[in-house]
C-alpha cells in the first residue's frame, strides 16, 4: 500500500482505471453524502449476502448500524471479511449509440475486517453519529438512549485503510463517427430530495416541525 | 419453497418476520423502480464484494449489466453464488426517541447462481431491456448496437426463484410511554428526481432534448 494512500491490490480500480480515486478527502465526500450502504459478507454456507445498512463515517472508520442486519452482524462480528459498498448515483448518460449509455456515478468500496464496538460510550457515540446524519441537531432534541437500549445495539466498525472510490461524471463517450447523428446526447441529472415532514399521526397537535427537518443541511 | 412462493430457508426474513414479503408482485415492483443493484460474490481469496450495477428484470430472471464490473462478471461468470440487493430508500423515521428512529425502506435480496448470456439475440434483448429501463423511447432513437458492441457487452441473469423482499413503512414505533415528550415525531419522504437534462458540449445545435427525456414515465 502507498503511504497516505488507500489503494492496495484488491482497491485498485482495473476497469477504466482513471475513475479510480483512493485519496480520503474524495472517499469521505461520498461517505458523508450517502446514508445508506451495502454491506457484503459471504455466508457459513459459501452464499454471499449484501444487506443495506445506515453507515456513518467517525475518524478513521466506517460504523455500520445493525438494527436491520443482524444476521449480517452475527456473521460480520467473527471477524471474518467484509466489504462495504456507497454509492450515489448522479445522473443517466445518454449517447448517440446505445452501446455507449452509462450512468453517472459515485461509489466507494471499503474492504476489511470488521469489529464490533463493544464499549457503551462508543456505542452511544455512533448512535449520535446516525442521528446526526439523518437530521443534524435531532440528537438533542430527541430522548436520549437509556442504558438498556445502548445494550440491545450492534455496531460494527470498519477501518478505511483499504478503501477506493470510483467516479463517473460528465458527457457521454461517443464514437466520433456517432457524432454527426441526430440523436439527442448529454445527462439527466438524478437527485435525492427530502419532501414535506409528515407527521406521526399519534403526534400531539401542539409539536411544530422543527427547523431543522424544513431545512436540512442549513 | 412453498409453490408460487420465492420463500426458502435462506431468503426468509428472520429479524422482523413481518416485514418480509415473498410474493412476486412486490418483489418486481421494487426491481422496477429501482435502476441500480448491488451485486454480491465472494473473490477467490474469500474476500466478499458488493459492486453497484444496473439491473432490469426479463421474464423469471434479472439481468444485469456487466460494462462497469468485468472483475465481478469473470467471478461470478464461472457458476458461483451471487446476490443481487436492490433497495429503494422511502423516508426517515423520526421517532421521539433516539432509539427508535429508523429507514423506510424496500429492499429486495435474489440469491443464486447467475450465468452469462452469450447468445446474441438475447444480448441485444437485454440491452433494449436496460435502455428502456433508463428511459422509454430510448431504444427507438438512439443507433443501434453492431455485432461487435454486442460481443463486447456482458449481461448475466440471475433467476427470480430465491428472492425475499422487506419493506418499512409507516410511522416511527415508539414506546408508549414516550407519546407524552414534546418532541416532534413522523416520517421526511425521500424521493430521488429527475432533473433538466444537460445536452452534450458536442451536440449539434438543432436536436431538441426528446419528449421522453423531458417527461420520463409518461
Amino acid at each position: 500500500m502507498e503511504a497516505g494512500s488507500t489503494k492496495t491490490k484488491r482497491t485498485r480500480v482495473r476497469r477504466l482505471p482513471k475513475r479510480g480515486h483512493y485519496d480520503r478527502e474524495t472517499i469521505d465526500a461520498i461517505l458523508a453524502e450517502a446514508l445508506v450502504g451495502h454491506l457484503a459478507f459471504t455466508g457459513d454456507d459459501g452464499q454471499p449476502y449484501a444487506i443495506p445498512t445506515l453507515q456513518a463515517r467517525v475518524g478513521d472508520e466506517v460504523w455500520v448500524h445493525g438494527s436491520s442486519a443482524s444476521r449480517t452482524l452475527r456473521a460480520v462480528g467473527q471477524g471474518i471479511p467484509a466489504c462495504l459498498t456507497v454509492t450515489l448515483i448522479d445522473g443517466l448518460v445518454m449517447a448517440r449509440s446505445i452501446f455507449n449509455h452509462s450512468v453517472n456515478y459515485r461509489a466507494v468500496v471499503v474492504l476489511g475486517t470488521a469489529r464490533p464496538l463493544t464499549d457503551p460510550e462508543q456505542k452511544l457515540a455512533a448512535l449520535e453519529a446516525f442521528a446526526e446524519r439523518i437530521a443534524p441537531g435531532r440528537w438533542a432534541d430527541a430522548r436520549p438512549p437509556t442504558d438498556q437500549e445502548i445494550k440491545a445495539t450492534s455496531i460494527m466498525a470498519l477501518p478505511l485503510d483499504e478503501a477506493s472510490a470510483k467516479v463517473r461524471t460528465g458527457p457521454p463517450g461517443d464514437e466520433d463517427d456517432d457524432l454527426a447523428l441526430d440523436v439527442w446526447a448529454g445527462v439527466v441529472p438524478f437527485e435525492t430530495v427530502r419532501g414535506e415532514p409528515v407527521p406521526d399521526p399519534r403526534l400531539r397537535p401542539s409539536i411544530e416541525v422543527p427547523d431543522y427537518l424544513r431545512n436540512p443541511g442549513t
